[in-house]
């Protein structure tokens, strides 16, 4: 209990209280407020303080103390530096914070499991994604919370603010507009564009899936498997599946299986009809899943039974990503899978986009490349199986915790040799630089 | 000297120098290079080194160690942040990063003394700029350097960008276009834009011709003023001298006197002959001195001769901004002026936009001004004026020192006051908050 501020007649008091959930906070205050005398002015949460004024803010690398300093890093010592960048623009990469700096965009179209809620109240998730950059991979993200959904503007915009990131990680996008503008994007700018929401999850996933296959002996060339829900993650789910080797998808939307022989008018789904379920199945959902070998959800909650997962092929492998709740419980599933996967962190195997962008925008950016690749992704989803050690890998431990150190690096140096290898990489991983620094000294080689 | 590695043959080592000059250094690199056996692999300097990577970066204002804090920054505590948002916007202040954050915004058209290199070669300057902004009122600044040069777009994009935005800080867009992107932005925006180039050097200009007319004991009113360049920054001293009471007032180009009596294609020059020289002056700018109270030089090097300073009125006031070389040098002028001031930190009374843009800022967003208004910049002038105890004000002190502590806070009261005399502020500024946080307590009250 804090003091407040104390007048003749009364006090104002600031009580902590810990409570366990909304329902004994509201308790709590409504025990109070029906006390005599007492008046509850306000009652805020932790979450909401820690909030109050935005999570990040800028770090300066030097003060500016004094007027060496302010000569050396602004007038008239800057000017110095900016015409080395304006005789070579490539200079941009060693003397300003380009080479360590991606933009998190969003248009607040799809933020979470709220929609559509605009650019202001998407920003605490974007601040938050900037959070998580600088702390798993030491790379500093800005937030740009775009008050326009108008796909030429979006593409616009980042072309125009391009110059000063290294990266663009497209966030919250909704569907189908997220496919245009990361395509476009990819084809007009030099750097990595990534939209996380499609490509995290997709790499997170087939993380989880290389492992899962070790654990039951299949391969991927031999597997069925079903996709539920077809926007942005389902699609990139299915894309990597493709490059990993699967050759029999089966994509469903709310009406049931998307059928070849059907034109579509969403661009999504028609892409479904002309690139998976080459046997021509039809019908629903559960007639999908008969003889499957893998279930991805990338939908909604429930729309899975315990009958479905029992008509699957032997030792079913569920990947039931819906959030908050996913597409059948594990605890329902339980009896009849092998492995099983969720996005939640209250059961084994969540599939959390934290394993993957920091790590793949660490190695993209440490090699200055131009894109994030296909090689570049199954690269980082192996490396992320690959922080599992085999001895300790089973039914219930197909993906490393969050908080492992050691995936970020691993992911960092996968995903950059795939970058060398593929021709996008405009520099080497310095053999001697640790995991979040890039070789100052071949830098200083080139500044004058 | 450090050794960076040996070979059997040769040893590669890394040796600091002091020198006082670039000549300087390149006599110790040439010396170096003819000695037998030495070979020079590169040389740099702490200017450069110091940009290597760039200024700055992302601070994180708690850590994210455990799952705890992972899910009260990001999923799925975030989301109830998200949600009090987007049920009353006006909470992204209090929420977000909003009401600390200012966009520095370039196209790299006119960027210091060097022109239009481009917003690669800008950004060192803004990200200096961002330091700046940290380091004198803990404002969080990010550049924004735009591959654009279209005012059209210019004005689409900061509009679009600017839900994450306390204030527009526009920096280095070349003239007549800095005019036009800066009315609309004001125009359309519920933040504050404030072009520097303008309005720093006008605020901060102001404050030494307060200072100077004490010294000299003559009124704005009565004053007969030369602007020298009619660009930027030229017609916002103009403006803000008018403001002051100033009434008569002539502007000056390469040609000469503006003209009230002819027609100007461009748009800034109609202007001045629509609003000054009410008395019809013609000729050159020797010509125009004949008489001036008051000299406001922001064109270019040794225009103004002694003799157009002899020819001024008794007690002649001379601001030579041009930089890095002023209309008249110091030492030229000095014997018949009584007080003058430079751009240069070399000479006595340097106008530096450090002095105002901090605290302008920082007095603005406190706030939640919706605008600088004319009543603030005025009231951001007096209040660095005011910085200089009237005891020790004199010919050779008429501006604080921009490392002088007293001003940021100063200038931010003083326009905190004036927003709200104007009605432009949407809080008031904290009785007992310190300089560099708004009041907490004031937003708990209104997070839930």
């Amino acid at each position: 209990m804090d003091m407040h501020h104390v007048e003749p007649d009364f006090s104002v008091r600031d009580i902590t209280v810990l409570v366990r959930s909304d329902a004994e906070r509201q308790a709590v205050v409504a025990a109070l407020q029906n006390r005599p005398g007492v008046q509850v002015l306000n009652y805020s949460d932790r979450t909401f303080l820690l909030h109050l004024g935005g999570k990040i803010g800028t770090a300066l690398k030097m003060p500016v103390k004094n007027r060496d300093d302010l000569s050396m890093v602004y007038t008239p010592g800057v000017a110095r530096i900016c015409e080395a960048i304006n005789e070579d623009k490539s200079k941009v990469f060693q003397l300003t914070i380009k080479r360590n700096t991606v933009a998190v965009v969003t248009d607040g179209s799809a933020v979470l499991g709220l929609g559509d809620i605009g650019p202001e109240a998407a920003l605490p998730v974007m601040e938050g994604k900037a959070m998580l950059f600088k702390q798993f991979a030491d790379l500093d993200a800005f937030p740009i919370a775009l008050n326009t959904q108008d796909p030429d503007e979006i593409v616009r915009i980042v072309k125009a603010i391009a110059p000063v990131f290294g990266g663009i990680n497209l966030e919250d996008i909704s569907s189908p507009r997220c496919f245009e503008v990361e395509d476009r994007l990819r084809a007009e700018l030099d750097i990595p564009v990534f939209h996380d929401d499609q490509h995290g999850t997709a790499v997170v996933m087939m993380a989880g899936l290389l492992n899962a296959l070790k654990i039951v002996g299949k391969k991927m060339e031999d597997l069925y498997v079903v996709v539920a829900g077809v926007g942005a993650a389902g699609v990139a789910c299915t894309k990597i599946l493709q490059t990993a080797g699967v050759r029999d998808i089966v994509g469903c939307d709310r009406k049931g299986i998307i059928d070849p022989t059907q034109q579509y008018d969403n661009p999504i789904k028609q892409w479904y009809a002309e690139n998976t379920n080459r046997t021509g199945r039809k019908g629903s959902l559960a007639d999908a899943m008969h003889g499957a070998d893998v279930f991805i959800g990338v939908s909604g909650p429930g729309i899975v039974s315990a009958e479905d997962i029992q008509s699957m092929a032997a030792d079913p492998i569920v990947f039931a990503m819906a959030n908050p709740i996913p597409e059948i419980l594990p605890e329902v599933a339980e009896p009849y899978v092998r492995v099983m996967a969720t996005g939640r962190s209250d059961y084994p195997n969540q599939i959390n986009n934290v394993l993957c962008f920091p790590g793949i925008f660490r190695g993209a950016l440490d090699v200055r490349a131009k894109e994030i690749n296909e090689a570049m992704k199954l690269a980082a989803a192996q490396a992320i199986a690959d922080c599992v050690p085999e001895a300790e890998r089973n039914e219930q431990y197909i993906i490393p915790s969050v908080f492992n150190p050691q995936v970020v690096e691993s992911v960092r140096k996968a995903v950059a040799e795939a970058a060398v290898q593929t021709g996008v990489a405009r520099r080497r991983l310095s053999t001697t630089g640790s995991s979040h620094t890039v070789d100052e000294f071949d830098d200083m080689h080139v500044t004058q």
